[in-house]
């Protein structure tokens, strides 16, 4: 066991999450970072358990060879949830302080708005957590506002260019963007030149453009219907989900309408969790397309002059924050992208630092968002794509619960108590929900990793409808089955699920392999997808036929597809429960984030901006003055 | 000398802000933390170069004396500016490396949105600045992102707020707000206790309200056009200035016209710089009023049960960040609140803990906005009244070029090239211009602080101009007039300065006292604040006349006054400049933020978003992304 973990003084029932938190003294980080041969040039302190893991790390420890890799994803949740963080940082609490392995953790930064709206934070539960919890679910160490901020001075950037390119002509334009300085001389700022260059203007001298040139470069001419850029926030504010903008005096009857999303939903967010260096970031931030020219050009962040800014902006936010479980073991928080319109993955230079710094025989275990339809599926073809990297093992989390639920049992909702059925054995519908885990199972097979199924058990689980289970898991394919007990027990209730983990990660038998290639069509890639669903075939609407036209024709067809669906069902319908086949998948239009780098058709209606209810969780918070700490949070 | 000062080696001419800055490697935090005495554990470290002290450093060294209070106000200044930031750094970097003395610079951070629009950034100039500027510039340690993310959780708060009050009966809400446990217990959370209080309910069991009661509880009853509360951004983004919300599908025709301001203009900034303690911040935002009940009684934060989760969202923005100067001397930088609609000032707590931090000869320097008619006069009548805390000496940064204009120079604009009267010797018009220097003299002396000017030369002030900038201080009543040169030379050009300043601090002849008693009418306050500008009388408009009577019948009658006006004439009229009398003061309308404590008349129109030329600085900012280095910003 390494020095700085420990093992737990349980108490039995659980007490409440926020309790257990505060149970327990958080080490320094420094003592974290030590233990992880971190050198003290290779990170920055954010207070006394906060750091974060500067890129500079990768410089001096990039040559050595990655650990085992292990991505947690799950079967089709219910909307409450079935402890996918949870039996993340229990299996590394296993690993780290039972185990005496080399883990690092990975996980997204929370959003703010679910933990003032319905939800309440996501460190984890029970005696799996990741501490400090209200650190780890409120400011973090500023990367979700970085990306607000940078998401914002686009938008802003947006409507003032329509704005001033209507007040003036192209030779106004020119002069105020390249002013002459006091000897008349004009110069173009690097960004500048990056616009030329996509005009094909192979110019360096202002004064050499002919007057057609100067209106090709300083007319964006943006068309306004065509901008899919919108504003973001880190609030729960539905709002500001629709609204007019422009309707002060000043704007001059520039009216639009836009939208603000919750900030996780940024493309900017998809690129953080995306990028792999500094170099690639200021690239990917400045490719980001906002809406098209009236000619039907992609209209760029570059080409708003902005896309340095941006990568200022988002600077410090590259770097991970290091963090710790509750029995010591360390964690790395970064990127939360929204897991429908985006990845839903947590970064890849998280992961990247983490493989380097545990090394050969050390395992880093990384969760993928929702069911391993589309949080897995987006992990292997997206994340996976982009990052070189290939996992050995993929965990799937099935619970007893939303299993019964695919096997026939009545609707789970949040805030409703459950049915009966979930809390009585009732192995019939375990069974027959097993058609959901085991599509689960084979399609994460497919990509070559071994699978193995961890079962979250809850207390009213009986032994045969676990044993159910791990039966219909072995017969799916999974390489193992474990039932875990972490919520309950922390790393000692997930010690076989670490030695299963590990034995998967040494018996990878088959090559790794992608579900698509990147080099077929758009339509194929969807159908690729659409068919590991279940789906006998895809229907495009006809604005979705428009958008694959237009993608194609600007040269965006080889990126990977990131849909946008629900996770709550394999197919486009949430109320269809276990393993559904022979639908037609409906795609009602398709967007593209082409600085994040994917295209993504959207299944149905996605909503990018949560609400809050009648009583908030926020009712419930609030700070002890006395004590400084933070007091109700869930 | 301290062992973390250090001269600088000047060039001339005076390089770029940006150049100079990176030119010098900045100490580790921890060294300047250490030569103020600072226990570690009183400070967390953001990185290499920023620290946020703790407001538990006040309990350890609270105890102490304090040292001498310095505050920095100017002239009427010209839309350049006249280099108030960059004296006040000067002045420290003069008391600290060159006089010996134990010295703090408070300072306010700045807005992002000036850094990416036209202004740039604010960390001084030349040979005295902040550094890292960058970081001075951008995130800096999260505190305005907190403030944006309270500002917007609650204004989410309101509308939803008033969306579920309108499809639910009081009894259905009362259920949603205290709902029964499992054993069917209802429980009132602790803000719901608060708004009872309010009510004058007496009762803490959900299940003893008389169904009235219940009523009153749970309705909130906002009337939608009373509203004052906005959200914020802090991004220059003019299309957002008014805006309509709700347009949604499903805020079902709920539209409300609003708006944004930046972020610095939200009253939680001006909670931030006016609270004193963890406790006070918690009353002071609970008691933030958000608009009116159609019954006419004020809303406020708590009512909306969000009052606690606004104070955990700004608990560490409560502790001010500390900094270093070119030359090594500390800086805290804390709370930067929009200087006319709030009051323009640094912390309280960043001044209280610097104060004790230096010590009984030691020198703290805190800056107040714009010219002392509002900077001074908001610092003296409402900084000081909220702090407890007496100034020994107040100076006024002035310079020829403001003066000329005073004077009857030709206009001084931002972007266009200086007229010849400014840059070539014209004694006649500094000697006329002198009547606003005189007036800022002779308004600052009459708080019983001893005044000292600090005449900023630029390379082309003559000596005959600038002898008649001291002789005119002089006959004022200042205490002593210096001309200083840190903008060209850093500390160095500040010596005499400092002296000035030493002697002034110690030889205070004259009892502090307030402009006007706080138990005055609304009218009286606004009254003596006009007569200390010139005023003959005041004009209060019919909706200033209906707020006035508001606020009596509320009870916020006793607040401070926290005057709205243009920073560029004593008078409402941006173009009389020198000392105007005998105008009529017009007070459009009449505002109040109950939270940060003061009620705030405007005079004339105030833009609380800026936006963004055709050209923005964002153009020339980029990362160098082999260094990490900012480049481009000025």
């Amino acid at each position: 066991m390494g020095k700085t973990t420990r093992n737990l003084q349980v108490v039995s029932p659980v007490p409440a999450d926020i309790d257990i938190a505060n149970s327990v003294e958080p080490l320094h980080i420094s003592e974290i970072a030590q233990e992880l041969n971190l050198a003290t040039e290779h990170y920055d302190l954010y207070g006394k358990y906060k750091a974060k893991v500067l890129l500079s790390a990768l410089d001096s420890i990039g040559g050595g060879q990655d650990g085992y890799y292990v991505v947690v994803g799950g079967i089709t949740p219910t909307p409450l949830g079935e402890g996918k963080s949870t039996t993340t940082v229990g299996l590394c609490q296993a690993l780290g302080a039972f185990l005496d392995k080399k883990v690092v953790t990975c996980l997204r930064q929370p959003s703010q708005g679910p933990t003032f709206g319905i939800k309440g934070g996501a460190a984890g539960g029970g005696y799996s957590q990741v501490i400090p919890m209200d650190e780890f679910n409120l400011h973090l160490t500023g990367d979700i506002h970085a990306i607000t901020a940078s998401n914002n001075l686009l938008a802003a950037a947006i409507d003032t260019r329509i704005f001033h390119e209507s007040t003036q002509s192209d030779k106004a334009l020119f002069n105020r963007l390249c002013p002459p300085d006091k000897n008349g001389n004009r110069r173009f700022s690097d960004v500048m030149l990056r616009r030329l260059k996509t005009l094909g203007i192979d110019k360096t001298n202002p004064d050499e453009l002919t007057s057609e040139e100067v209106t090709k470069f300083s007319r964006l001419d943006i068309d306004p219907s065509s901008i899919t850029w919108r504003r973001v926030m880190d609030v729960n504010d539905r709002f500001l989900r629709k609204i007019t903008i422009g309707q002060g005096p000043e704007e001059k009857g520039m009216v639009r309408e836009t939208g603000f999303d919750i900030s996780v939903a940024s493309e900017v967010m998809a690129v953080l969790a995306l990028t792999t260096s500094l170099a690639d970031m200021r690239e990917r931030l400045g490719k980001m397309v906002i809406g098209n020219s009236k000619a039907g050009y992609p209209i760029t962040a570059d080409d708003l002059g902005v896309g340095g800014a941006l990568t200022v902006l988002m600077k410090d936010a590259i770097n991970p924050t290091l963090m710790q479980t509750l029995e010591g073991t360390p964690v790395l928080v970064h990127a939360g992208p929204f897991a429908n319109i985006a990845h839903g993955n947590s970064s890849i230079v998280a992961d990247k630092i983490a493989l380097k710094l545990v090394g050969p025989g050390g395992f880093v275990v990384t969760e993928a968002g929702f069911g391993s339809d589309i949080g897995t599926e987006k992990f292997m073809n997206i994340k996976c794509r982009y990052s070189g990297l290939k996992p050995q093992c993929a965990i799937i989390v099935a619970t007893v619960r939303a299993l019964k639920m695919h096997g026939g049992g009545p609707e789970v909702a949040a805030g409703k108590p459950l049915d009966r059925a979930y809390v009585s054995e009732n192995v019939t519908l375990v069974e027959a929900g097993c058609v959901n885990l085991a599509k689960h199972i084979s399609n994460t097979k497919a990509y070559g990793v071994n699978v193995v199924v961890a079962v979250n058990a809850f207390s009213t689980d009986t032994e045969a409808e676990l044993n159910e289970v791990r039966k219909a898991s072995m017969a799916a394919g999974a390489f193992d089955a474990v039932i875990c007990t972490h919520h309950a027990h922390g790393g000692k209730g997930a010690v076989d699920l670490g030695i299963a983990v590990e034995k998967a990660c040494k018996n990878v038998s088959q090559p790794f392999k992608f579900l698509y290639p990147l080099d077929i069509g758009i339509k194929d890639k969807i159908e690729a997808i659409a068919k590991s669903y279940g789906a006998s075939g895809v229907d495009y609407s006809e604005q979705a036929e428009k958008q694959i036209e237009m993608y194609n024709k600007q040269g965006f067809s080889s990126l990977p597809i990131c849909m946008a669906k629900t996770q709550y069902s394999f197919s486009h319908d949430a109320k269809e429960k276990g393993a559904p086949s022979g639908f037609v998948l409906p795609i009602r239009d398709i967007r593209a984030s082409i600085g994040a780098g994917f295209i993504y058709p959207l299944v149905g209606t996605m909503s990018t901006m949560p609400g809050l209810p009648t009583r908030p969780c926020f009712y419930e918070i609030d700070l002890d003055t006395t004590t400084g700490r933070v007091v109700g949070l869930s």
